[in-house]
């Protein structure tokens, strides 16, 4: 007997499914659609949606549509969360830069074919005609701009237009106590320089953007690293801890919103917590919040910032994730520290050129821009899903993942305590970067996860990769 | 009696360089254009000309017909050489700050008609459109440069460019031993960072710019101020005899040409000395070199680096005062701390981004940057003449002044010991901002000098700024 064509139909669906070519979060074409493509009756396209449904690949979501369902992903266990008991290690400042100068030359001695080791999305997903043309108005408009004089503390059509947009993330903040900044590096640089001094103690989340612990070094500070939720984020408590057993502890560094490399996100009481806190002990709190815009749902998270009536926390971010990743564009607002910031700021680089701040400003003024941010934000989602579900098909059993609601980040626990380094050294000679959890500590806690960016459109190479890297982590010791 | 024709001619030349409607150092109209111009004969215009001669007005100068003589400026004493038995204040590393700001607070208070406290050209004498045309072509050649990863140490187009223009000035480098920095202040931070740690004690020139004791207090180092001639720059002999008494001298900063506030260029001998004392006591030599592209002659000044064979001397410089301060471009070759120069500008700011590197080497890779080089240090020559012209005018006698042979700045000695702190509030009560003597050291030393910038096109207000500033000079106490 012939297989009804319902069913033929469900078939080729569930095989698209099973091979990645329609991925988890992703859309399945519409009923409608299907009729049209596959000149099928509306009553054959309905009865084959439903047959994936009961098969439990798709899901109907109301006033949307169906979308494909993860299946493997699911079954995999978040990551471990920190234990409450653990003692905190002692105040390390030395080392980072030995570790990722030596990750920096390996990558370098092997020709690297698909990089899983970048926290950035792929060039296709930024605007970047758009801000070509807004960049060419920009220098025809004023192109004296090349060569006067630079406005101090940032171009005021920019510093506007970041102020508007920050109400969105709770925060009430006047033109004026905005300062662009290279990049949000410079302005953490700018806020522990402000804050602290060589010497000094900072409190770091653990794990940690590993780009945090260089700048640490660089200026002579120490590490102390505070256990970290892969759900919850910074543990209040442990900090609460380390401020009554390190009264010396002069700044708070954090990462709110999906944390480089876990992705959580602090829920607002814990970030109200958090404010009240730093200020109640006179430490500062330095918040990065390069990864906010980046949200799944559209749901903007607040800045912790907006619980701080104070000028306690100094607020750091960056279009550099969000936008336009080669015009390097950050930003602060730095509370009580506003004027010394901005003298270290003119001492350190001196005000940014004001081309490329005039064409962001334009960009970032106009709806393109919403529009940009909400397809960004789905690719990331669609992406993530991906890479979440290959990490579920490939990798060993025992392995573990907390699913972000955001960002462009996995962290990957491996089971048996396998290493990391090894991982990293044998995916290399395969052309596989990866960025080892050894990166993320000053200890040697992480060893057994890997961080693997989700910010590239999912290619069959990925694929691919993604596979091999499953392999490789099965046979690691 | 009629007046003769060529007298008629001659007194209305004479009036035309007594107003300053031509300047010193301008080039008087050819015979031919007197012809042509006024209807006069050959040997009218000719008569004409030797008139003003005989009355020391113009001069000729083989195969390029006759110049403007400076009038006054020439009687003036060149500005008090240090002493040279005066001992070395202790080494100073706070106080600079709180100055600058009272300086620009005190600014604010006002509103300027005239700055001539801006060491920077009129934004006419740079090449604005051709900028802008590269930059178009550089961001329609490779819009992707806005939205992709950015390229380590600066673009290599940029870094080739760099390297090839270093030759001039006797460097011999590879394009991999340049590091593109957002403007030379950045450099130098790097420098001083990777050479030198909090409360060490670095050599500085005397009086120095502002800036550098502001980065040295940022970075909580003192500055040990060496005596610096205004004809022959740092006095390699105190620095000889500080090396004695200091043995914790960790480096050197020097600007070898064009001195910034004096405007003078140590000799190639000393430059030679400097080197090699700073490589036998291994102390690391810092050298800004940001003016020495603007020489009146086209004679390139060597720099201090062309004379080190071990990598130790830091060459930092920029492309803000000869190319385009819009831009805030600079560039540094680090010696033997490359490594840590790259690491650490990694960790301050990032790399720089590359659209502005890309369009900046397409145009400094041109013979029309030769040419705007070439027009830019006519211009800015024939300005100096025209301000210290001006204050050999109008400031009282005994006012001292030494003349720079490149370079935007004049360095201008007041007689008698009077207040140029007083000056300058006096003059910013009529809208015009100088520069105080008080800016350039952490002594009381300068408190009699004031720096001029020459760099903006000489206008009538110009003019009359700086008659009103010789009033007030007169006057004050």
């Amino acid at each position: 007997m012939d297989t009804p064509l319902y069913q033929r139909l469900a078939d080729h669906y569930r095989r698209a499914i099973r091979t990645g070519a329609l991925a988890p979060a992703e859309r399945m074409p519409s009923v409608r659609t299907l009729v049209r493509t596959h000149r099928v009756s509306l009553s054959t396209a309905l009865q084959a949606c439903r047959q994936l449904e009961d098969d439990g690949l798709i899901e109907a979501r109301p006033r949307s549509g169906y979308f494909v369902r993860p299946l493997h992903r699911k079954a995999m266990l978040p990551a471990s969360e920190p234990d409450p008991g653990r003692p905190l290690d002692p105040a390390r400042y030395v080392g980072i830069h030995d570790r990722v100068s030596d990750f920096i030359a390996q990558c370098e001695r092997h020709v690297t074919s698909v990089n899983l080791a970048l926290a950035a999305a792929s060039p296709a997903h930024y605007p970047a005609e758009a801000l070509k043309q807004a960049m060419i108005r920009a220098v025809r408009a004023k192109p004296l701009m090349l060569v006067d004089r630079v406005p101090p503390l940032g171009h005021p059509e920019l510093r506007g237009v970041l102020a508007r947009r920050a109400l969105e993330l709770g925060m009430n903040l006047a033109p004026d106590e905005i300062l662009v900044t290279h990049g949000c590096i410079e302005a953490v640089n700018l806020a522990l320089r402000a804050v602290a001094r060589p010497g000094d103690t900072i409190a770091v989340e653990s794990p940690v953007y590993f780009g945090l612990l260089q700048i640490l070094e660089s200026l002579g500070m120490r590490a102390l690293e505070i256990p970290t939720s892969p759900l919850q984020g910074l543990s209040v408590d442990a900090l609460e801890l380390a401020l009554r057993t390190h009264p010396h502890l002069r700044a708070v560094v954090v990462v709110p919103n999906f944390q480089n490399p876990l992705g959580c996100v602090m829920p607002d009481a814990e970030k109200a917590r958090l404010a009240a806190l730093c200020e109640r002990h006179q430490v500062a709190l330095i918040e990065d919040d390069t990864y906010g815009m980046l949200c799944d749902d559209d749901r903007l998270r607040p800045a912790v910032k907006s619980w701080d009536h104070t000028g306690n926390v100094i607020h750091c971010a960056s279009m550099h994730k969000t936008l336009a990743p080669g015009m390097r564009l950050g930003w602060m607002t730095a509370g009580r520290w506003q004027s010394r910031v901005a003298m270290l700021k003119f001492a350190q680089s001196r005000h940014n050129e004001p081309l490329a701040q005039v064409a962001v400003a334009d960009y970032m003024g106009s709806k393109a821009y919403d529009r940009h941010l909400s397809r960004l934000r789905r690719q990331v989602k669609i992406q993530r899903e991906q890479v979440a579900e290959a990490v579920a098909r490939h990798f060993p059993p025992g392995t573990r993942l907390s699913m972000p609601e955001g960002g462009m980040l996995l962290w990957v626990e491996l089971p048996g305590q396998r290493s990391s380094a090894q991982v990293f050294e044998q995916a290399l000679a395969q052309g596989i970067r990866i960025a080892p959890g050894t990166m993320f500590s000053n200890s040697d806690r992480y060893n057994h996860f890997l961080r693997l960016s989700c910010g590239q459109t999912y290619t069959p190479q990925i694929a691919d990769a993604l596979r091999t890297l499953g392999s490789i982590v099965a046979n690691a010791g």
